[in-house]
């Protein structure tokens, strides 16, 4: 079975598992939708994806530009099984879709509320099974849930304490800054740690933020106060073998989110992006029961692969987390 | 009495401890040295200081500048009691102090076993109390000792987690970046933990630490565990009453490093410094025993009444650390 | 006499004209307005500023947080003969003004229409002796004509291209990017060309302008075509001679915009301001009849004495420009 | 024929150039030179490339870190018919080459001395053609002859005057500021210039240059007095037809440096490079006969196809400079 996937909102996250899903063998791309006429709708017609317009606002505008479209968002949800929401946080389509019987994944921009389930793949891929709604939780909680869902089975967590330093803007954002400032997230604590709990109740993680004048890869401070005592080498092993996790080293000249986007770039990975959880295996230390480790999150890549994994389970293309996981994976050639 | 100060190294450091020494009753700047014949030096003559060439490396500059001199650093060590050495780290001058016999003063670049005490006003002020030599300790680790001696002193800490996010370079020093990444310091813990302990060898404290791409101030995110519990209400009042705290709130609308240094501008402070160290009462935060915090740190000046008040212990002039804190804030301008 | 002279609007630039009106002895700061109760508001009040509500908007939020004012902007009006707006571009008071009968002086932002008269203390203070209204130009505009005029008086100007690399937003503004990127503005050429032309109709110039990741200083690559041959050296002393235009050398180690703001903090400037500008004396370079030079403005201050001497030309405190330029800049302290 | 290319350095330029060769079908990469075992010499033998130690001070670290390699620079060199030299600045590897009999291609970063013969495909390649040694200019100057020759072929220019505003750093060197300034160069005129004419000796030709914080493209102001006057559409067929030149326009959504490496990254490009200069069509405009025009280049890739032409010059593959560029261009996958 070929499940037919259509994507609406063809910006940072949109135009990402539009690319991810060509690459999947049992899924095909039935379209992808956008607003306004910007060069990314041309690409996205160069690349030979079916296009449609996602409001009737900015039709003069694919008119004036000569960009051919197949149709009204309307169009696609009739010819797709499932839609990837990529639109901006609250834009509110999912009565469209309910009314269309399309299943839907939204990002995590949007409330737990809105589906009832918030994804990612190795911590509750069952849950997600045949569900006709839910949210990939954002960047820096999927970036959380992939280093510490394995602490959490492997050796058990008292607590967990982690700061993120956001980027300010992505890359392309050129309004938004700050340029020379800190700014500190002043809810406190911050809602990384509910949100890392609507996917695993049973985790006891505080946090807070601040944001920063750079536009690549946040990074997280994490300390964890673990079950039991470990050796620093048990944890690197442990996390050796987890998916989506890559170790970086000073020894080898990468030593900042900088390089670790060099890195990327050189791998020839598509956009130069990092689905992968960057840690610092130079840097990950347990002393007594406490461990410590920074890692670096690629805010515009990494929840890709959830995106997959989710329209696998919710579509019943595959029952275990680990085998679409590992599709996924070759499929993206995530290493 | 009159103490008579003399400064070796007129940068960052060496400039704010000259202004503040001229603000004291009890103090007289006998001199400043410096190598090069930059701007500073011209300006160090305007304002009337004595000025004393650091090195005859750089005698012709100043000659061809016609940068007044009067005399060597040696000639200014014959003339001083103490002298604040605000040369770069490891410049080595303590033979040449204990040769002159002159009491000094160092900053935190240098290492604690350089003078075996490490010096913050509120926490061990009797420890400098007639002492030869000492170190004042760096920014971040004075910001640290700012909210935490109060705790220590009138709640208790059971451990205490900190990280640093720290500015790259400082405002004047164009050469050093990043200019677009975040670089996590990748020794755990960093040094400013083990900077604390000193201070306070009974704190248990742990820091880690990421490098911004920022030149004003750092920002702390601290974590404490309390050794009962209180309620934010108690915090805020305890802070409220300690010198040299600062509370900013974002609903005054500063939420960010650059505006707390608007702030200090707007407050006519010399050079725009803040002494204080600035905490967004909005964030305090105790839920149970842990408390929640972040504070900001001029890096340029938050140090310098230390230095003041230092000067006063070890050259006697006043045996109880209140006292000299609270005539330093005055001359200083420090509410 | 005694001008009497209010402030609507207290920020970037009201406040920094209140300061300065206070040192005048010729002027009387009878009151600032100001619409949301923010730090600056109390600020103004600890320095004794005259305080009015701008709007009735956010009287709550003044009298919640304890802030006093002596009345609303209405009643401003009534005690000024003169009212500087700092509000924001296109406010709109005029009506309110022209209804009050007092003179105003607007700032750069606004259009020359609004007007009719463009302001530069030495280009055209005859032009605004006894007017109404004007406003003064831009931070950028106002540096241009600080170093085009004497270049137009004294040697005679056949055509100026100059490229305005622009901070992307002020110190206190975190909200504001470009983070990593320069942005052209498009428009060919830039405003800055026409806005010289607003107060000097006869120069020949054309401008383009960059946006860049910086929150300190714009600098201005500026080439003219002279209508004669001259040496570098009758440039420089031509400009040693001008006021309100400062020479800054790498040789003394200040060859950037950050390096200037670190002077100016050290001089003790109010904020750390410049009201000069800044012009690399070891980059003016004379080739033929071309003159090559770099100028940086702070564009939060440079018009600041411009202001001053708008309200002397307006309200006829005196005739003579230069007399009021020596005038101000000894009040304000403008070498 | 097949030539035989080696390159000594695999940094920024070499793991370029590398790529671009193993894409022509009238070259055989033979092999790549590094001196230390850092993650690129990994990537070189991850992608087949055979790999070489250039120094015997690291040999330790290849064998620590089980990077495995072929030789020594001294055997690849018996292996080349030229080599690409991206080591850097005067790392005076030249009688290493002579000595070895191969041709050799140097960067930009070199004197146009050290061969005599300064490089660009449009501008000169006929003399290249069969010379031993050669520079390719600079990205800056390679980035100016790309539009400016067609235009001094075409229209004629009298005079060009360019400001370069440089990035500080580029993306990956983390140490390197500002952060927050604007750093004017201050040999006036810049070394640009002299450089275009090291090319085009009859183009009269004045620079400036600020460095400023970011770290992706360098932006030029470009302002060409033409010989004649023409239109502005006239202008934009021109470089329509240019090769390398590629058009971006704000009402796409591109209106900065960091949209173009958007752009870029879309594209699928290898490391998200843009070999081509990035000209806002927007922005050109012809007043009288003065051309207004920006363009953008990225830094690290406009120089990697001049390398593989100047290859197919010096080695006699291909006469004429028009079919080396569409090869190389249809092999690269430049538009």
């Amino acid at each position: 079975m070929t499940v037919k996937v259509g994507i609406n909102g063809y910006g940072t996250v949109g135009k990402r598992v539009a690319d991810a899903v060509t690459k999947q063998d049992d899924m095909e791309l039935v379209g992808v939708a956008k607003r306004s006429p910007t060069y990314e709708a041309e690409m996205a017609v160069d690349k030979g994806y079916p296009f449609y317009a996602a409001s009737e606002k900015y039709l003069d505008g694919f008119e004036e530009k000569g960009i051919p479209y197949e149709g009204m968002l309307e169009d696609l949800l009739e010819k797709a099984n499932i839609i990837i929401d990529g639109t901006p946080k609250k834009a509110g389509y999912k009565p469209v879709y309910e009314e269309a019987g399309v299943k839907a994944i939204w990002q995590g921009g949007e409330d737990h509320e809105l589906t009832g389930i918030s994804f990612n793949s190795m911590a509750n891929y069952d849950e997600a099974y045949g569900a006709d709604y839910l949210r990939v939780v954002s960047c820096n909680t999927t970036g959380l849930l992939r280093t510490l869902y394995p602490l959490l089975e492997n050796v058990g967590i008292d607590n967990c304490k982690a700061v993120m330093v956001r980027r300010g803007a992505d890359p392309w954002d050129t309004s938004r800054g700050p340029i020379n400032s800190i700014n500190p997230v002043l809810d406190i604590p911050s809602h990384h740690g509910p949100d890392v709990k609507s996917v695993l109740p049973e985790i006891d993680i505080q946090t807070t933020a601040v944001k920063v004048p750079t536009t690549i890869m946040h990074l997280h401070s994490v300390i964890v106060d673990l079950e039991k005592e470990v050796g620093t080498k048990e944890v690197v092993d442990l996390w050796e073998e987890t998916p989506r996790v890559k170790f970086f080293e000073a020894s080898e000249g990468i030593d900042s989110t900088a390089k670790v986007m060099e890195y990327a770039k050189d791998r020839d990975n598509n956009r130069g992006d990092l689905n992968e959880i960057a840690v610092w295996k130079d840097a990950i230390k347990v002393e007594g029961s406490t461990l410590y480790y920074y890692q670096a999150i690629h805010q515009e890549s990494d929840i890709i692969p959830e995106n997959i994994d989710a329209i696998r389970a919710m579509c019943e293309l595959e029952e275990d987390n680990e085998k679409s996981i590992q599709k996924t994976n070759e499929a993206m050639g995530i290493q």
